[in-house]
């Protein structure tokens, strides 16, 4: 067994049962980002999350543990993404990569943004024309030291 | 000439000048994400601020006419970025990339953000256990649509 | 269960069967391009749409349900396609791929041809020199635009 | 000398002089698609053609003689293209890559369009919720035979 | 069921029952060249030609129909081919490529040799200093067109 | 100085004084094909050829030098070549990869054709329905042998 | 069934037996290092020692007939090796690649050293500071010819 | 400058100057293959063979200080090489890779032949068959260790 | 059977068991960097230590002949290691190569570190501002060597 | 100008004048492996540090300046490094990575080594069986967090 069969199944449980994230989330009592990223996994349930997700999608004592081994990340089967709803977000790295090192070295110094001490909230932006995908993120500044 | 030689030349200068990038972007009135990823070839400037960036950074005629010519973009040497600042964001699309599109499709249906019709903020979020990078990121939902 | 699998049993069954998808297009009530992607998991399909093809390929339940699941797009194997048919597409885009954009760009500015909001027809194009395909595509202009 | 570097004077010229390919494939009395093409180093030009290219850049002797040979083909520096504007050509190739072979298959039987018996024509569609980008491209019919 | 499995039941059952292409062609009434590429899976059988495929490999009446639908073409499974037979040729397109490319536009202008419009033969030619292998290919011109 | 500078200076004279390859191999007394890959930098010329080949493109004495040292093969910039007419041949081994390595084991046994030991044709063939490319390649067949 | 199947198997049962690579050459009548590269997929086995080898694997009829025919060569899963065993051979290539190049053609003229007429053996070289592999190779020299 | 600039230099000379590289390494009192590889870029020299070297070549002081930099090695522009003087020991990376693997672990156990404390003697080995190029490497053998 | 086989099963059993690296390092006697290394298929076991590590996960008598089997070796599934926690020293590669290389070759002259003759250990390091991790590597010292 | 021109300045220089990087570090008054580092373009110089690399290397007023600007990182041409040296470090990536998460994992959590708020100390360890390359890691733990 390997944590992709469990998260294999639970996307296919999912779709069977037409869950929705937000209320898996709900029920687990976090972020729909952090809980989503976990079922398909790319982040480690604690006990208590991990039995209730357990719960919710139906797994065996073994698929739940799993859940709380720390995964080995990276979700995409192609170093550039095919899909086009990811791919946007690549292209985004490839058009302002640049412009987000220079902005976070000025404000900030030598440093970067950290992709681990991190959160994001993904949200509907009322738009008369057309609504927008709005997305916050947030993570710690650490700085280049000298030694 | 290449759209690229101006933009090593806007960098050199900066460099020489000593300037920063919130002054050239309050100069030019548009916000520092904008003008940054234009000084550094990714956007196509107007009349008006092609001529205050030319201005600034002592371009020629010439010079100035190639910032106003859609640009080839990409600015990236690799596709996977080896520079660690932008690494982590590439980090996020590896991670979190299969979530974005779950949660999109989620709240809008099948679609997608533009990275088109998109606008960005980013700013320091005072922390007691460490200042943050926080960026808010909007983009135009755009559907799929049956024909 | 995976849309890849509803996928190969769509194809699989279609040439036990000899299906034609023109054929399966008019059932669904919807265009040949977009009904071909959608079985060969591209698309996304409405209850009632999925219903017909699931009807069609005598789909199970759950394989029904995935085919209203929003799809990992990329329907390729390798990044340079490796088929001679789908090669020659490809060639296009490396032979004309500086030509659309300069042209896009004259005529509209800025900007992009969306491959989202996006339509296709492709005929055949009698032709005495021997028949020609036809491909007419549209797709929405999509402006970048100064924040 | 070589091709390259005569398409980087016509390229840099037209900046330059704000010349637009529109125009010049009036002068040159070939469609727009076709002399882009051709400027960008994808095409070989005639004689005549080529005198004509060769007075609207200000082209040497020896750089017009350039314009007639044929050249190596290939516009794009990666096989993904960074480009958006560009690469959403390729994300059709992505999405409906193998659409497109099953639809030439079924109508023709096993074969190819050309992509060298081929000619495109891209204009604006007007339309109320955002003009459209249209692209009408015929390529000859090839068929794979027994031997 | 895919066409693979049918080609590698081929290549099975050929090993099995120590059959050679070039008696199944002569049953087939084609080239060795054509039936074995298309053994292979990498052409299209008519019923005719299927028929006698199916009988001699002892295929299913669906793994017949495989044998009819066009198969997605490339033999490889890495873009530069590590089997010294095969690689072979993929170093004559290194070493040889350009030339190819020159004398084929000296002789007809600018165009390609047809890889569909096309046949072959492999034949052994003794030779006293050792036997040589012999191939003869033809494939129609094609020419670039001004339009 | 390099064997590169040199092709490259060949190439540009060919284009500024408009030679051609038939005629250039005629006065070296080989063949057409082989003096085309020499020229572009895939053969060696023995001093007796080096020295007709200097004189027809005003090769300084050093240039020469470089005709006769053996050069670092690969005569394309990518390792799947973009070029059109070049591509087909990478199709060609690419769909029919295979099928040479099946046919020269069955009529030879377990080896290869060499690209060393090799000569190769290239002609026009008239034909009604269009004119046709024939390549005659021969080159020696080399067993593997156990010891 | 597929040689790669009868390559596991008789690695498996090497382990499950405990069987040595220099006993089983020795039963054979060849060398290790050929006989070795064969029961790896590499070479083709005569019905002989097919038979051989298969005694000691306890192969079925059918898996022997497989031994007999010439595979797909290339033993490695990734074109750089990640084993440390195996890549410093390929490190050999990166550091003498060109050395053996420029060494050849001193010596020989312009060709190359056949890695199909080629033998080699492996043995142990005893030292006092430390045991040494030795590897002797040989391969007839094949020479490019004009034409 | 860099080493590779000196290296430029030195196969440069050596065409014009028609020198051997056995000749070379004579008068440095080096073997052909450790001379040839230095002067290639991929050995550093001591003071006194840089010296010989330096005089041979007629570098500058500056140059000759960078022969006795190690140098960034690695002597092919792509990681699978081109030319196929080169790419048939590649070749035998790729056949007989996991053999050497197969018979180090045989007779010395788990380690490496290690390609630093390495030597090799290149040489010609007459034969009525064709003379055959005889390659006699000798690496130490390093042994993984528990801890 | 295949030593990845064993891998899964090892990892598979330490999770349903919920055993951790430390313990069944301090079971073999060896230190934990070497036997997880081992566990993850990387390193060679001894009869006693398969042994112990056969009872400890339960395997049987043939997986651990496995164990005793010279693997090989590669744990990642890229070259460029996507998750976050093996990239990071990837990036140290990246970003301290060039610096390790010159540091290396000033205190010791041409040579290398060997990751052969190499132990390591890996330690919390207690620390006010958070933990920290530190490894401590040693190798030794490989010279290149004139001959 | 750019930071590399700068970089390979510094090199060059370093290597006509003879310099040693521990003699340049103290001078700096901090660690031979950080001011390594930034000399190759890897670190920021704060302005005393970088004064007094600026006279070490007369470096002008503009070329020190450059010193102060965050560089874009990554010292490696490649993303696998040919030089056999650094090649090491990045076999240590492929062997040990999985263990090095394993083991990070088992006694922080999940979580990772900082690469940035890192340092790092390497030293030679005298040694009977011939001297050891010694390399001390620290970076800061850094958990992932829910949210």
């Amino acid at each position: 067994m390997s944590r992709l069969e469990v998260t294999e199944k639970i996307i296919s449980t999912k779709v069977a049962k037409g869950l929705k994230w937000s209320d898996i989330a709900a029920k687990v009592g976090l972020s729909k980002e952090w809980v989503t990223a976990g079922c398909l996994g790319q982040m480690t349930f604690d006990p208590n999350a991990a039995g209730i997700i357990a719960t919710i999608f139906g797994l065996t004592e073994e698929e739940k543990k799993w859940l709380m081994v720390v995964p080995y990340r990276g979700s995409l089967p192609t170093s550039v993404p095919t899909d086009p709803t990811i791919y946007r977000f690549y292209e985004l790295v490839q058009v302002y990569g640049t412009t987000w090192k220079e902005l976070i070295h000025e404000e900030f110094g030598d440093g970067i943004m950290s992709a681990i001490d991190f959160k994001m909230d993904m949200s509907r932006l009322p738009d008369p024309n057309g609504d927008r995908v709005q997305i916050v993120m947030s993570g710690k500044y650490l700085a280049y030291k000298t030694y």
